[in-house]
């Protein structure tokens, strides 16, 4: 039986730059990105993609901002939903090309993915996530009087309005994404999935919060019984003294060493450190499995063994 | 085995009104409707769901060309697919909780789904569709001549960026939509499909179009093998002379009469005539089947035989 991959995609797969966020560089990003992942299928995996979408939401929570006074804005459930609708449709359309391209006829498409968070989450009484533009602080007094934003002054840049970081607990459409996997590429639980808490009547509703694309991911890779969870980043391999003239890559990190580094502060907040705790949350549950944190270039050598940051449980 | 069903809503089925058009208000419109869907998922139909979002689209068209001296403003095929994920999450959430609340635990989940149109279909010599918002002619120009788009003068009220309405030709996501379909309620095809054209190396690429949501619906039954095509509107039945003192309401049309009132220019460009076309084009293909035009609340009294207007073969 082929070996399942969930293959978790960062901002910078899918983005050209900050300053270049135009759809056209972003697609022309997404097309080299889906050249690497047709590889990987042609390894033989069945895959699974997640992407994330901090700049993508941030830009249309921007666009309307900027708009308010001609078009009511759209809330920030409603916003992830828009990301990956877009992000989605930008990945299924450059996939199924480079696929096409290597005689791999295999369908491709993205799922409006709704990720279900705990309302008692110690996260929503301590936001974190800065989303959306700047403001004045008398602007935004009057947010958190009018909306109940919460605003937090930002680095003497201004103030932004801050949301809550909740854990993924349950993926929605986990079985339409299941039924889907044996013939299938899905495309999923984009920018961590839509934020969703369940009421005591059982609707789900949307909430303001920012879900990590790399925790959505490991319960995805959960969900599907995934043999293999990738996570893509900027650098080739996890570090330890990270840009420090003592800078040590590692090829291989045990659960046991992982929270040593932790402890040690070694992890940036944010940044690798949520990759390696998803990777680690991975391994502790399926001790036979691996993750896998490595650059999208060398997505390919890593699963060879010739690249990468492998996790495993010992 | 049960009976497939594909519904078609359209707009009034997904905003509170033209001058609301807050999510939230969309969302408790989006909820009463799945109320609906969820009683013909009780008559025991499979149900498969294909949504407008012209006044969705036009909102985030809106949202962006106000604002694009902040952010680039996103194109229009890349608008469709927000869209899509919009309407898709609002419509995903509200059914499966008015499906939890009749016990019937059934996955629903929207596909953004692209749309292949031909690049030489007669439309796009002969762009017709308005979107977007209104310019001086000063700027009508300067977006001709910066962006190449064709502009339009628009019944005095200015002038407004017009693009075509090619036919629906081929889902590219067809075969995922056939895979969920035996166990999962799907959305897929909104707004008729995001458009695009296939390039002579066989890559997709989106076009700024617009396409009818009831020929889209009618190509997904097509593919589905649906045995019922249901196309909802704001009326319960098509009607001749409509609005004049002799309007007549049909309870049935067969091909014959369809073709002869067409003739007669019975059914309003834009609005009643595609869904007519569209039903005529499912019962020629399926001389056994049939199609149904009526309203949300009509609906299951219509698949019952008692309301709506029927249109089979003969």
């Amino acid at each position: 039986m082929a070996e399942r991959i969930v293959i978790a995609l960062g901002g910078n797969a899918l983005q050209a730059s900050d300053s270049d966020a135009t759809a056209e560089s972003q697609l022309k990003v997404v097309r080299k990105t889906c050249e690497k992942i047709a590889d990987i299928s042609c390894m033989g995996y069945e895959i699974g993609i997640v992407h994330g979408n901090g700049p993508q939401v941030g830009r249309i929570l921007l666009s309307y901002e900027t708009s308010k006074e001609v078009t009511p804005p759209m809330p920030f459930d409603v916003c992830g939903a828009m990301s990956q609708g877009y992000i989605g449709y930008h990945i299924q359309e450059s996939l199924k090309y480079a696929l096409n391209r290597r005689n791999r006829n295999i369908p491709v498409v993205s799922i409006v993915t709704q990720m279900v968070v705990e309302k008692k989450d110690p996260a929503f009484k301590d936001p974190t996530k800065p989303i959306g533009k700047f403001y004045t602080e008398e602007e935004a007094k009057r947010l958190t009087e009018e909306k109940g934003y919460v605003m937090r002054e930002d680095a003497g840049r201004g103030w932004r309005r801050v949301v809550p970081s909740p854990k993924p607990r349950q993926i929605v459409e986990i079985d339409a994404i299941r039924t889907l996997w044996p013939t299938t590429i899905t495309i999923s639980v984009g920018g961590g999935g839509i934020p969703v808490i369940q009421k005591n009547n059982g609707q789900l509703e949307g909430v303001a919060a920012v879900i990590d694309k790399d925790f959505g991911a490991e319960l995805l890779a959960e969900g599907v019984d995934a043999d293999v969870l990738m996570i893509l980043t900027e650098v080739e391999k996890v570090a330890i003294n990270y840009k420090k003239p003592n800078q040590v890559n590692l090829d291989h990190l045990s659960l046991e060493d992982a929270a040593r580094y932790i402890e040690e502060g070694q992890f940036a907040r944010g940044s690798m450190l949520p990759k390696v705790e998803a990777a680690m949350r991975f391994v502790r549950k399926y001790p036979n499995k691996k993750a896998i944190i490595t650059s999208l270039d060398k997505a390919v050598e890593a699963l060879q063994g010739t690249a990468g940051t492998t996790i495993t449980f010992a």
